[in-house]
């Protein structure tokens, strides 16, 4: 595998002697297999001078074997140490793991078995080449993002179509996650958000059994895990009728969004993609209602690399895939957000989500 | 807090500075706070001689306020840098720490910034004395367990409603999801699995859109997350009629799994609950497809500490609350579990989990 090949490159580089990888996503994306192993080892040891393996537990070979093919499968049992396992490997084929490059979220758990395995093991943070890689989405996984930004949209429209006066957020939430599952979707990428009127206030709000009312905000913040991939969409709609500060709300947050996305094209700075978006926002008098990131990177995992703040002076590439998703959240009062994801192309940008964004208002 | 104040003499006991906690369960289980942080820092820090603090984004400061009333919040902005908001909290009210007790599964880069903050700083592993408290459930903890138990029936009730002829797996788990959504569950304590036939061969299968025929077993994991702690259920049902070498499996899995609930007393060791379990399965010759542990502790977390396998020799004590799972899984053919959660009471144990157990057929 490319990737694989790119990575043992990185290592002769840095001089280092393994890359180990343990984060799902990065297992993922290096190996093939996806799977959730609780607290278990999953991890791929790409060395410098020999092929690389992957750890697993034992019931998890067979599945593994139908993915990875670049190197040897060691299979542990719910009584095995993986790590003596590891360590056997190593030894038999006279590899010394001195420099490791890890992860920084490596536990230190982890991190003290490498150290038995030998007291003198140095780590160096292994971030920064994985992200770099990571960060350019290839064809196939832009293929992959589109699908799971469709399937993003019909998830919103299936919200739409159950809104009726009485229903409850979670009722809501309950026919979106009905519809996705029953075509196939096992996963959504996050806990579905779906708020109404004062609940869109707050800005990490939970649905209950709050009921919809005639001139409510509805806000739906939603994604689904497709291929391993993650799509992640927020729309917010008016149900009956919309009150003069609503539409106002909505109105700034719809423009900071296209002033945001304006600017999505190949070599622009991702920290003036923030700047637009908020000096629109504070300039309309809502500047302090505006309290997170204008957006984040979208792949694998539905919050990657890189993070969109007014902070990242890194320049927007080719390949890229990420959210634009300014709002504003007056406590109690409404909530507004529009998020789209966005592939960065050569002559521009693409969205991959496209439910209509117009003010809309729901017949009650 | 009580539990707060247990940690704080069990800091004093060890002379560590500080414990530092930072997983979601644990902050949850400290602080009344649940939230999912995604790569943001949300910590308490348990001191050995001032009040403790909690840390977290801005705007999760208000749902903090709400339940967590032992000490100061510190809120951080998505442009501010947490730990230097931390070490501005310790300086200003001279509180020096050296030995920090942290939880092993702390990142890399968590333990960077705090060597960051003092360079001479030590850790110590402060799981087991979180575990400790964590594994004995009190009585408003056994309540909830209770009622995501009860849930997790009702989740299985939905399932076998759901089955007919040429369904498909997904099909079967949206119905199920649907009906607990529509109730208010918001989270699965993990991806639900529908699996039929052959499909339960695989320990770690995946649903998909095979379709329900005559005679395929169909096995259902699932459970709820409800106020903050999981249910884990698993049952295994016969569509139309039952194979004969089905029928022997199921029936071998049964009564390990009696054989195992059994013991299920104070003082009992953890190890004999799987060693009873996986001899019986053995004697039936099956002993090569029982590739797991007996169970695991469930709480807030669906796989919590202990581990319940053959390796564990600590005992049974009243108040533990785990899951008791054996399974027999023959690739492409069949896969039978039967899991229990279980509540170790002082006369013995009590079963939270309730749907019912001898062999069944569903009617086609």
């Amino acid at each position: 595998m490319h990737r694989l090949k790119n990575l043992q490159e990185k290592l002769i580089e840095k001089n280092a002697d393994v890359l180990i990888v343990q984060t799902r996503p990065n297992v993922y994306y290096l190996s093939g297999f996806d799977t959730d192993p609780h607290e278990r080892l999953v991890a791929v040891f790409i060395l410098k001078n020999h092929p690389p393996f992957l750890v697993c537990p034992h019931m998890e070979v067979n599945q593994v074997q139908s993915v990875f093919t670049e190197g040897k499968i060691i299979g542990y049992s719910d009584t095995d140490n993986p790590w003596e396992k590891i360590a056997g490997h190593l030894s038999e084929n006279n590899i010394d793991i001195r420099t490791a490059a890890v992860e920084s979220s490596i536990s230190w758990a982890r991190m003290q078995a490498l150290e038995l395995m030998n007291n003198s093991i140095s780590f160096i943070e292994a971030d920064s080449m994985i992200n770099e890689l990571r960060v350019i989405k290839n064809d196939s996984e832009i293929a992959i993002l589109k699908e799971a930004a469709s399937l993003a949209d019909k998830g919103i429209e299936a919200g739409v179509a159950a809104l009726k006066e009485g229903v409850t957020e979670m009722e809501v939430l309950a026919s979106i996650e009905y519809f996705l599952k029953k075509r196939g979707i096992r996963e959504m990428s996050f806990s579905t958000m779906v708020l109404f009127g004062g609940n869109g206030g707050d800005p990490h709000g939970n649905p209950g059994d709050r009921t919809l009312r005639k001139g409510d905000g509805v806000l739906f913040d939603l994604g689904v895990v497709w291929k391993g991939y993650s799509s992640d969409i927020t729309r917010t709609v008016f149900f009956d009728h919309v009150k003069e500060d609503d539409r106002k709300i909505y109105t700034t947050v719809l423009h900071a969004q296209q002033k945001a996305l304006s600017l999505c094209q190949p070599g622009e700075s991702v920290s003036l993609l923030d700047k637009v978006a908020r000096s629109y926002i504070e300039q309309a008098g809502y500047g302090s209602y505006f309290p997170h990131r204008i957006g984040h990177g979208l792949g694998i995992e539905v919050h990657e690399f890189p993070s969109l703040s007014a902070e990242n002076h890194s320049c927007l590439k080719e390949g890229m895939v990420f959210t634009i998703e300014p709002g504003i959240y007056i406590p109690d009062q409404t909530g507004v957000r529009i998020e789209d994801d966005v592939l960065i192309t050569k002559e521009g940008h693409q969205l991959l989500t496209a439910f209509p964004k117009e003010l809309t208002i729901i017949p009650s």
